[in-house]
Order: C-alpha cells, then sequence, then structure tokens
C-alpha cells in the first residue's frame, strides 16, 4: 500500500488542518460560540491535561478506555489528556464556580483526544464546541439547550437541520414497572436499539406486543406523541415521557420550521443520560452534528447537580457546511510602502508584500495566488489565465 | 501549607480560565490571527500530538526534555505532546506544503504543554500564537516579521511596545575570526550573556578590550549602531551585523515610533538561531510578549529551508492588556418570547432568559448579575446594588 507524506508522518488519526480549512474551522468555532455567549453561556476554558480521575468522574466513566494516561513527575499522580470536555466542566461548576448563582450557564470550544478512532470515525483528535446548562431540572432548561445549538447551527450557515430527540430512561422506567430483572431490563434496551423485533419478542414475554409497538415509536414528533398514547404508559414512564411532550412543545413553538422526530428507544451514547436527550443531524450529511442531553453532573468530589447540555462536532459541523469564500489577495511590488499596505488591509484586502525585486510583478503575484496587483498606485484585477 | 479547591484539583501549572479571562483570550488570538493573516500568513492547524521524531527535528531539539511521551497503542511509536508548533510548521512546510510557492507564510494559535514550568514561569500549558515566513533570505523578510507582530501586537491594544534586536551568531563568528576553539567560544558566549565583565576579560585574553566594549553594545539602536562602528567588525561578522543594520533601518522605516533597542551579545534562548532575532516588551510588563528570529526550518526529513518567523505568549500578552469590558446583560422574565430575545441579541445585547416564574423578576435579575430587566416590552437599567 503506498502512503501519501501525511500519512508517513503523523500517527493515524492525527491530521494537519492546512489553509483555508484551519481558518474555517477557527471562524466558525467563533460564530459558534458568539452566539452561545449572547445568550448567556459564560465561556471557560479548562486545561488540556487533569488528574486521572477528575476526568473519569461523573460522564466521564465511560471514557476509561480513551484516556491517554501520563505520569506527573511533579506529583507523581497519574494524568490524562482529556477525552471530553464535559468532565471538566462539572469539576470547574463544583470548586471554582460552586458558588456561582444557578442556573449556571457555561460554554467551551477546544480540542480533545481519545486513544482509538472507530471505523466510522477515525479521528483521534477532535474539535468539541458546547454548552451546559447546570443547577437546573425544569423543562424550560432542556428546550434552552436545544434551542441554543439551533440557533447557532443556524447563524452558521447549516442547512436542513433536524433534531431527534430521545428518552434514554423511558425503556429502565418500563422495564422497572413491568418487573424485569436488571439483566433481563438491558437485554431488552440492547434489542429494541438493534430494532430487533424477534428478539425483542422473545425477551419481553407477556408483554411483547407493548415493546413491538414501542418499537415503532420513531418518526415525526406529533406521530409519536400521537401514537404513544395507545400505549398508555403508567408511572415514572409517564412521568418522564409527560417532560418529554413538554420539551417537544417548547421547542417546536420557539422553532415551529425546525424539523423535529422523537425515537423512544435509542439509547446509543445516552449511557449516562437521565432524561431528554437529542442528536442534530443536516439533510445529507453523514454523521452527528452533535448531541446532548439531560444528565447529573459529578464533580470529582461527588458533588452532583441536576444540568443539561449539548457538544457539537465541528468536523461533522464543518462537512454541512459550503466551502468558505476565496479572500481577494492583493500583491504588492517590492518597495511599496508600509501604510500603503495598512491602508488596503483595513478596507478588508490581503495583502502578499514583494520581499525582493523581480523581473514581471504580474507573473510574481499570479504565482503567489494572488487576485490583484497594485500598480502605480492602481489596483488590477489579475485574469485566471 | 492550605490550598484553595483550584490547587487541591489541578495539577501545578496547570489552570482553569474563566469568564471573563477565556473569552478574553479566545477574542484576543482572533483578533491577532487577524491581524498576521491580513499580511498574507496562513493559518494552519496541527494536531496536538506528532510522533516523537517529528517534534524533536530542528528547532525543537532543546525540547527533549519538556515533552510529555505517550506511546501509540496503533502505530506502537513513541508519541509527543507538542511543546512547541514551529517545528510542527516545518514539518509541514517541508511536507504537505513542499510545492507551495516561496515565500511561504503560515500562522497558527494553539496550546503547547510543558512538562515542568520554571521557576519564573510555573506554567506547563501555553497559548502560542505566531507567524513563520518560509524560504526567503532577504533582510525584508527579517523586518517583515517583526512588523507583523508589532502591527498585530498594537491593534489588539498593547501600548509602550519595544523590540529587543539581537545577533545571537556574531560573537561566535568573532570568536572564529580570533582563532577561539569551541569550548573558549562557548564559555564566552556564556559570560557575555551574563554580561559577567570579569570572566570575559579572564577568557578574551588579548582580546579583552574588544569584548568589554562589545559587552556595552545594549540600548537603543541608533547609540548602539553608533558605537559598535568603534569595534570595526570583520569578516562574517561585518557581514552579519551590516544585515542587523539594514534590519534595524527597514523596521524605524516603517515604524518609526517603535521602541527599538540592540543587544549585540545576548543568546539566551536562541540557541537554535541563524540570524536576527528579537524579543517584544511592553512598558511595565513582566516578562516577554514574544520573541522570534532567523533560523533553519529543519523537517523530520531533513528538508532544510531558510526562515524567520515569531511566536507571542498569550498570557503576557494578556496582562499587557486592559480588563475587557463587561457586556450588557439583560434578564428575559420566564415566559417571554423567543423571538424577543433574539431582537435583542442581534442588537448586541446578552440575554439570560428565566426558566421558571419567579416572585420578583428584578431580584433575579440581579441575582444572576444581569446589568438590564426587560419589563412589559421596556429595558430597564437595574441598580448596582
Amino acid at each position: 500500500m503506498k502512503k501519501n507524506g501525511n500519512q508517513a508522518l503523523l500517527p493515524a488519526g492525527l491530521q494537519d488542518l492546512l489553509m483555508p480549512a484551519a481558518a474555517h474551522e477557527a471562524e466558525v468555532v467563533r460564530r459558534l460560540i458568539d452566539s452561545f455567549s449572547s445568550e448567556g453561556y459564560d465561556r471557560i476554558k479548562p486545561p488540556l491535561l487533569e488528574f486521572e480521575n477528575a476526568l473519569l468522574s461523573g460522564a466521564g466513566e465511560t471514557l476509561s478506555d480513551q484516556i491517554f494516561r501520563l505520569m506527573d513527575p511533579s506529583s507523581h499522580r497519574m494524568m490524562g489528556v482529556r477525552a471530553d470536555i464535559t468532565p471538566q466542566i462539572a469539576r470547574i461548576a463544583a470548586s471554582r464556580l460552586q458558588n456561582a448563582p444557578r442556573p449556571l450557564r457555561l460554554c467551551y470550544g477546544g480540542d480533545v483526544l481519545q486513544v482509538t478512532g472507530s471505523q466510522l470515525r477515525p479521528e483521534r483528535q477532535f474539535t468539541q464546541v458546547g454548552g451546559e446548562l447546570i443547577g437546573i431540572t425544569e423543562n424550560a432548561a432542556d428546550a434552552e439547550v436545544i434551542l441554543a445549538a439551533v440557533t447557532a447551527l443556524e447563524a452558521v450557515g447549516v442547512k436542513d437541520l433536524s433534531v431527534d430527540i430521545n428518552l434514554p430512561t423511558l425503556v429502565p422506567a418500563i422495564a422497572k414497572e413491568f418487573g424485569y430483572d436488571a439483566e433481563q431490563a438491558l437485554e431488552l434496551r440492547v434489542a429494541l436499539d438493534r430494532k430487533d423485533a424477534a428478539e425483542v419478542e422473545k425477551i419481553a414475554g407477556e408483554h411483547a406486543t407493548f415493546f413491538l409497538k414501542l418499537l415503532n415509536a420513531a418518526g415525526s414528533a406529533q406521530h409519536v406523541i400521537d401514537y404513544a398514547k395507545d400505549l398508555e404508559f403508567s408511572g415514572v414512564a409517564a412521568k418522564e415521557f409527560a417532560k418529554l411532550i413538554n420539551v417537544v412543545e417548547l421547542v417546536t413553538e420557539a422553532a415551529p420550521k425546525l424539523t423535529v422526530t422523537l425515537d423512544l428507544v435509542e439509547h446509543r451514547g445516552f449511557e449516562y443520560h437521565t432524561g431528554t436527550s437529542f442528536i442534530f443531524f443536516a439533510k445529507g450529511v453523514r454523521g452527528e452534528l452533535g448531541r446532548g442531553g439531560r444528565y447529573d453532573s459529578v464533580s470529582v468530589d461527588n458533588v452532583t447537580e441536576p444540568a443539561t447540555g449539548f457538544t457539537l462536532f465541528m468536523d461533522t459541523v464543518l462537512r454541512a457546511l459550503p466551502k468558505p469564500k476565496v479572500a481577494r489577495r492583493i500583491f504588492l511590488p517590492h518597495g511599496t510602502r508600509r501604510d500603503e499596505g495598512a491602508a488596503l488591509r483595513a478596507q478588508g484586502w490581503i495583502t502578499i508584500s514583494g520581499l525582493k525585486p523581480v523581473e514581471n510583478d504580474r507573473a510574481e503575484a499570479l504565482r503567489l495566488s494572488c487576485s490583484h496587483l497594485l500598480e502605480n498606485d492602481h489596483i488590477h484585477e489579475l485574469g485566471n489565465n
């Protein structure tokens, strides 16, 4: 197998972003965070490295296999490179921001590293951008984080956005209600998640009809809500479902054009979630733009607070956007005064200064990918050959 | 010794940036990079981790002790977390961008990790922002990188900026001219760098007077240039010094108000530099804002190109800036329609939505650090208690 230069030089799953991709990513991150900030989500920046136990507390527990570990030569304690920023936010909320008024709105943007990529997603370094709303249980909070993400994604130009809302606590609540033991409940959850009707029927026994119906409770939000009335949830399941319906109402009321779908049996990736959860998609774009939901924010000191939040994955978000516009670049022949360049830059030009005399400034400008040339104080547009 | 919560939770030298510091840092990084970009420096983003040998090639050689090492489970090769971004830029310039036209202008902004902090600078995670100009030897290139950094620092609001220009190749050139062996030359360099006149006199022997004069060649650029005429450099030293004078002329011509100083014996931190080097300071601000200079850009495959560039240290840059302005925050009582909030955000407000009904909206707004309250479609400014 032939390797190109880059594959040979970098470890698998790590890559260089070149021009214009790196600038585009930074610009989109900035605009997403500007949008969250305008809704009161204050930006914070935890370090790339922490003590291992902090990274693995609460939501981080599932990432134990994904953390690069390092010995700290100064404390002789184990550290890890973060594989997810959410556990860091929980630590900060419970420590330095423990006295900040609730609800606490925080946002972040940064890179994380994971030990292994997946077949679907070979990358080992990701840029995460997200927001967390901590210390509040109201359904309005669940709606706010969905809407904050939707607003930001639409602001940067994502088209045909949809949100798939899930309730990973529903199946466990029903299983408990029906008296299944933990093992049965887990098997059932996995079979439902796989949409494996035969297996569901086998495990569910006398309640097979109910769970087969539940399996079909996926599709447009209104359809699923109507359909689920037949299922007559009771107890905790009914309460959870009523909350979900309220969140959907709040979201669709504020964003009537947004495509909202529901899937009542989905739970993959929501293992630590405690209520309404969601995934963002854009039509025609492979992969998730982001995901989030309700969870218990658990710090390393075991301080627990109700919370909800979302994380956007920049690689997918960038795939959902059109290519950035090519900037106008003007070549300034050798000897152009620096203040002439500054005046052009103030007008939005990218200037490329000639650092030595050349025979043909026009040819030099084209060689350096300039679209324009400054000649005798005039701006000339260059042909594209 | 009593530790505060944060010290106990994070390894030494690593810290959380909270609000408003994290947002301020991101904003200043963006404006610095916008400034470099407008001069044609294209942003690129190398990964946080690389194979160890790539991080240690060329300029990275001196950082061997500072790199956190990790085993790559997929290739079983040693990787390192970057302690400096410059060696990564050299790798990219020599590989994926080997066919891009020269001079190649690249810029970057990102975090680096170092194994140990110093007494003066205990931090182990830094944010570096910089630019590199690769594949050109002209003095105009040396002047451009100094001016690009100065322009960007002034654009973000750094006052009373000065640049101290050095020539770390001068003393070795003179030592060679005078026939000193490598050991003597090194001892002399160290003594001069320490400004240790007695030691200089001892090592320099018959040339003591010359080197004691050189020791005093520090101060405002014009003063040093005049003073150095007495020293009558010859051979390589004379050529190097003539280049330095030309760079100073180009810089002062383009930026006549900039404070430019020279120090002809400084070499600390310039071990791998091959010509004109420089350090930025701001009056009254502890530490360097940044530094840079001419070097050989050496890739892991030993491709070598002449280059010059600079790195700015965000911790010092932020210390040189006034505190960011506090944004206007308006509280939207529970039940405010989302489009009302959107209209205010479009006007530049930060909106804080009430997520449940409260008895006293005004008290709630103050509790959440809002400066204003939306009440019956009117914006009320709140008192400061």
